[in-house]
């Protein structure tokens, strides 16, 4: 991680930035943390995605691969500064490296808007169903945002970016619902100004299309969309059940004075 | 794969067609492709099957084998070219390389109208208790037709064989049924006359038996497999929560001129 | 598996009768079976158990082991012939191999039952929600009778002990239900007795418990198990979508001679 | 496990009490254990833990680690003895080793707990979404225990600390529900005094969090846990079809003498 890319070309150069044993290594990390997802259902044939951020580096997983079959040499790199200085427009944008014969993800504006309006560094993409029918059932209902409290899970979320701990227990967590585009680059201007609305939010769904979920570390992004899909199952089994998302209850009071 | 297929026997001859260390090789593929559709809940129960075709040479998963558990020398071969100058009855079905003990699938000559009519390169057929349900949601309607739109995991499909690019998310998926006849052979001319009713389409459901789907690779087949699966699983979940699979749904338009 | 017990001893001796280097010997093979078991919810917190005869030979998993960790050295060893000859009484039974620590599966004389009135070569003994619930299902309606039809899964059935083939697509399967009893061993003479009135099927379910499954082969009672378990699904998601179990579907007729 | 602690001290010394090739010991076990556990949905996005005990020794899963990556040199250790003699403020607690980077769980007392006043060997923490829903259910109807009988899977649990035995099919299982607190070590004073009234109990689920199971060994907790989890699926789905919880069913009673 240490090895400066030599030039800004994307001509098959700089593969020795996708190569290394460190498991933890984005390029290896990627493959694996993809596999994990296709196996929990929220990269189902070829759908979704992650990015992770190291530095200035950005590695991001390829369009259009089996996600639980990609390997290192597959992952996409390139300069986040060098995109800012760039135009965004996504069919000039410059890699530091590209497999040969794949294609770059749609998702990459979106990916980059949570590093550059974040500073996140890791962004992951998934298509879970769940995540879908938290956005139908809102639909229905003519809602543009998920509203869920007083749930254990909520506390796996941060309160915001440069605020310090997690929710809390009978915080409502909010998360904004953006419209599907016909493009998914198109999403990233709506992307980006439902992050300006919510500042606090680590996530965004997209209507009958999935959630984008970021986080300040790899560690932080995976377990939070881990809560919030665990979050969005439960959302959907408590509407089947007749169950209310938000509720008004008092908190329980310890009596001991240390407990 | 290079080596042509020394005589048109069913004698137990010809095992090379099935040996290779290349785990892409097609009698390796089909095993390794059964076994992560057993987990999926396709192939319970030795039913459905997977066969793939490279050029000329056809090769079949064998009929009732745990899915999970098979071996490349489990595959059938055959000869394309030869079944189609060949009587197409079942009996008289000609292998290049036939494993002693085993019997050929019924699903035989399902899928050689996915290679003949499509010129597709791979075949899947699963038994997916999604699928079964949303063929018994629209029996109920009278129904032979399978059509969802606005959902994103629909650009999953290829527009129809000779066809630039995928549809897109505002397109309507439009799947046939065909009713399921008590031999599976016998579905085959119901089967094709499908796909000439449905020229664009890449799959057909059979009403309370499952799923054909295919595709020009194994790739394409395999996850245009999983992003059906993936809609009938919404599907059926859309309706426990009473909401509509088409609905009218005006496109989102971006702002910027370039995102 | 050639070498005769040398005695009829429970006494820890006889442990080459667990000792196979071979996958497909049924002291390495219940073991197997019970982990994949594991995986899919039927021996969920010891529940459930699985045994296999070969010739005289009766093996058996113990009790309150962790299926997903049971070992070959956990197995039980009895002859089928001895059991007939004595006393039925299960504290009297006598074992060629037991393990030093574990307890014998109270399911013993159900599994035996199987082996003794049926000639079944594998039995097994599933916990799974599915069948639970189809059984709550039918108290409901006071019925002791699982029917279902028209559905192509069904083909994963035999006939009957002794009888050609499988069961057809438009066929009713029938699967007896008995009530639990406080001792599981006490349920063996309601599962004798259904045996006797049901003599085609291949499963007894037991009212809020489980299901028993056997076959001639461990492939046929695996694959016929795993297709109950299937059927046992979707009826529970039938039930959910208000779709009936048995349904009167008119038979889809070829036109072709030879399809 | 037989080396003495040489210091009472939480400087990174002591590592050899994590230390070991036995699969079984507690610091190897409760790395795999977990790993099982996130694959079952019970420890999302580092929700939920587990914790063994060892004579004076307790093992404890760290704060905020993934819990399917989880690794020996993760695990804390503590004294029980320890414990008991100091303050429980938790501020003050005393560990005999501790991982470098990590922070203990908010669990801590809530396992000793477990241990103290029940003389558990093991104790797990899940956030699994059917304890979750089964507390939302019982809320619904302001209740604080959760009852179900007639159900062969209550055979899972033991009749209580001392007593002999398990529950059998007729009993009825009891789980104490008490609120959830916005600090999870609040929850101590409620457990332990749900822990009063309900003697007999091996588990007290948490309203909108999770659950608490407990057992004499890893195996009995382990176990139990599972059981617990198939019973409050089993419960949801129930209540989805209609179906009561509790009911009154009368003994089926054999006619043989010896069953």
């Amino acid at each position: 991680m240490t090895t400066p890319p030599s030039a800004a070309a994307g001509d098959g150069t700089n593969d020795h930035l996708v190569q290394s044993t460190d498991p933890d290594h984005p390029a290896n990390l990627i493959p694996s943390l993809c596999a994990k997802f296709w196996t929990l259902g929220w990269v189902t044939g070829t759908g979704g995605g992650a990015s992770i951020r190291n530095d200035d580096l950005v590695y991001i997983a390829p369009s259009g691969v089996q996600k639980e079959l990609m390997k290192p040499s597959d992952i996409y790199v390139l300069s986040l500064a060098a995109q800012q200085s760039q135009s965004l427009h996504p069919r000039q944008r410059v890699y530091l490296r590209r497999p040969p014969t794949l294609k770059p993800s749609q998702c990459t504006p979106l990916f980059l808007a949570a590093f550059t309006k974040r500073g996140a560094g890791c962004c992951i993409h998934t298509h879970s169903h769940w995540a879908v029918l938290v956005t139908l059932l809102l639909e229905a209902h003519g809602s543009a945002e998920f509203r869920i409290n007083n749930l254990e899970q909520i506390k796996g979320f941060g309160r915001g970016p440069g605020k310090a701990g997690n929710l809390g227990y009978h915080d409502t967590l909010v998360i904004p619902v953006i419209e599907n585009t016909a493009h998914e680059e198109d999403l990233t201007e709506f992307l980006e100004e439902a992050m300006d609305r919510y500042p606090d939010a680590y996530a965004v769904l997209v209507r009958r299309h999935g959630v984008y979920v970021w986080g300040e570390t790899v560690h932080k992004a995976k377990t939070q969309c881990e809560s919030l899909d665990y979050l969005f199952q439960l959302a959907v089994e408590m509407k089947q059940l007749g169950l209310a998302w938000i509720t008004d209850i008092a908190p329980t009071v310890p009596t001991r004075s240390a407990a």
